[in-house]
């Protein structure tokens, strides 16, 4: 999940922000975690846009995607080119308005923008956890989250938001904590881990692992597995992307003839160009540590684990629910978030599909999110209504 | 693709086969590759199934996929627990009946089983070609093929038939060799590389290439790069299946619970076991040298190349062209067949398509391979009748 160039329209804008800290945990009482491990220190790092009001109930949360942050709105510097990842749809009359909403993005627990993660110092030691660091679950990002909402006088969230990763952490809100949300909104997601993704992010983990410089992960002295994480990354956004976009974006088009020899770098093709520039970039932002955990963390993913599966699961959300399939979408297909729709309406939950068209693939919910304006606007509007009346 | 577990019946089985190799070229009349590069000496591994007519015209061609070999059929040793890959549809009685047909399966110029390819001694220095081995296209493969047809005395191709890359070679022999081709039928295949499908390309080649152990391809005096190969195996593998099948197969069944810490091998899943396993498998069995240089000639694959595109390619067409689509196939999806079919139908080639049900994925082919029997017989039937007529 990329951070997104800054258009020439500033009006909305939520302007400057900056990251804040929250920390909880300690030696005696560390925040356990769903496989077992223990954190004794739980570090999270969030972004703010907008005001809680005097009852903490105009909260919004977004969660962000694998290797997402949260950066999700506005600028940390005034001349940064470079805007949150979802800068379109919040601020000042956007469809996520900080007039009327705050909106909290925290970084996700396993990850390495600002919150504990493999790559942190372990309390114990002093030094990061590295191969050390514990099996963490969704379920476990979104129990992170909670004491920080306790923290900012939060007692109502209206509305949980996210795509992909962002989706999952979404799902597992509404079932872990039903009587605080009162809405959720997964884009090109799902309340279970696919066989396909599975499959996916073990080939991405192989790839790091089979890099030498990985060193179990323990490679803090070292320069860690950049080529294998990059490797990782160009598996990632195949599955980001769909043949059309690939086709429209970069076909077949060469930069080396065929009438010379292979290039020494085998890249040959304006596609191989984007996939190794996508891989270089993400190396210089994220720690092959937090991919591994975060990646396993998704695989780990099924809200209906220890609930007695999913339809019981579906049995305990409150909130309304807004499911929204991506048309083009190869990683969570759309005709599996509709069956989705289906299957949480028969188990009783209050679930809507909306698909966004689109041939952007994945991506589309950076790509084209102003498209998420009118289902999101009408999502709000839903449930505003009641409170509204209750007053 | 791999080779099959012999099933218990064995009527109408081609029986005991044996490898069979054509040399041609010299110092003096190298082969001249499509790239600009030169073969002195092209080795061309095959076997036969059946045998041919004094005219020299019941030839059919098999062509196999990225790391597919020469045997489609058969046993090398009584005692062998694996036949060749379409050992069901090949056989007196079966499709592709040895009574009547005479078959003949090369293994493709590039690859490492048998026929010359990047792990072959380089007759100028008698070493292993590794980093020497010249770029090679699937209209360099065609174009090898041809010789040992003259050599075996077929006068004509009453058809090609092939799957994945063994079909973009059929769609190649139709268009560079119209004269002697009757019949093609590619299955799962296209007559143009997609862009998705030379970004999973580049990132398997990518996993071969980080690993430290290739060096750059001249890898013969050490181990090689088993690692990033594995990788990359694994990487083709998802695209081999569909979520559908690896939800029957493996779902989200886990070997080790959620409960233990990650182990030391990152392996906790059913689909991640089957994974490495088809890694593991491959790297006893396939160069990785192989490996890049043959996925390099599937992504320069485009019949129109040199011969103003795939419409004018698809007018030189004199074969009658059966096009098969796999309904869960990922890597060539079925509508993309389909409108092959239809984009050389309006350039007035005789072509048709026949959608193949299976929810085995791109695999089917081997998996379902029975369900090829019907259209094969009904194409077969069709390009027999004129024959009759004339005689």
């Amino acid at each position: 999940m990329a951070e997104e160039m800054l258009g020439g329209d500033a009006a909305g804008s939520v302007g400057i922000v900056q990251r804040e800290y929250y920390t909880f945990g300690s030696a005696n009482e560390p925040f356990v975690l769903e496989g077992g491990g223990t954190l004794e220190e739980v570090v999270t790092c969030y972004e703010v846009y907008g005001t809680l009001n005097s009852s903490g109930d105009n909260a919004i949360l977004i969660a962000h995607g694998l290797t997402g942050s949260s950066h999700a709105a506005g600028r940390f510097k005034p001349d940064s080119p470079y805007a949150g990842y979802w800068d379109r749809i919040i601020g000042k009359g956007r469809p996520l308005d900080t007039d009327r909403w705050c909106i909290i993005a925290p970084n996700a627990l396993g990850g390495c923008r600002g919150s504990t993660g493999p790559a942190s110092p372990d309390p114990r030691t002093g030094k990061p956890y590295g191969s050390r660091f514990p099996t963490i679950t969704i379920r476990d990002m979104v129990r992170a989250q909670r004491p920080l909402l306790d923290h900012l006088g939060v007692r109502r969230l209206r509305l949980v938001i996210g795509a992909s990763m962002g989706g999952m952490q979404a799902f597992e809100w509404a079932v872990t904590y039903p009587d605080i949300v009162d809405a959720i909104c997964p884009i090109g997601s799902s309340p279970i881990q696919s066989a396909q993704a599975l499959a996916f992010n073990h080939c991405m983990r192989r790839a790091i692992m089979a890099d030498p410089e990985w060193r179990n992960g323990d490679y803090y002295d070292g320069p860690g597995p950049r080529a294998g994480l990059a490797v990782a990354r160009m598996i990632g956004h195949i599955t980001y992307l769909c043949d059309d976009v690939m086709e429209r974006k970069f076909g077949l088009r060469t930069s080396t003839p065929i009438s010379e020899p292979e290039p020494s770098d085998w890249t040959r093709f304006a596609m191989e160009e984007y996939l190794d520039e996508e891989g270089r970039l993400l190396v210089h932002r994220f720690d092959a540590n937090a991919y591994m955990a975060v990646s396993r963390a998704i695989d780990l993913h099924d809200i209906g684990r220890e609930r007695g599966g999913l339809a019981a699961a579906y049995r305990r959300i409150r909130a309304r629910c807004l499911l929204i399939g991506i048309s083009s979408d190869i990683l969570f297909p759309p005709e599996s978030v509709r069956g989705v729709g289906e299957a949480m309406q028969a188990a009783g939950a209050d679930a809507t599909y909306w698909e966004m068209e689109s041939n952007y693939g994945h991506d589309a919910f950076l790509e084209e999110q102003t498209k998420l304006g009118p289902p999101l606007l009408q999502l709000l509007s839903e449930i505003e209504t009641p409170l509204a009346a209750a007053r």
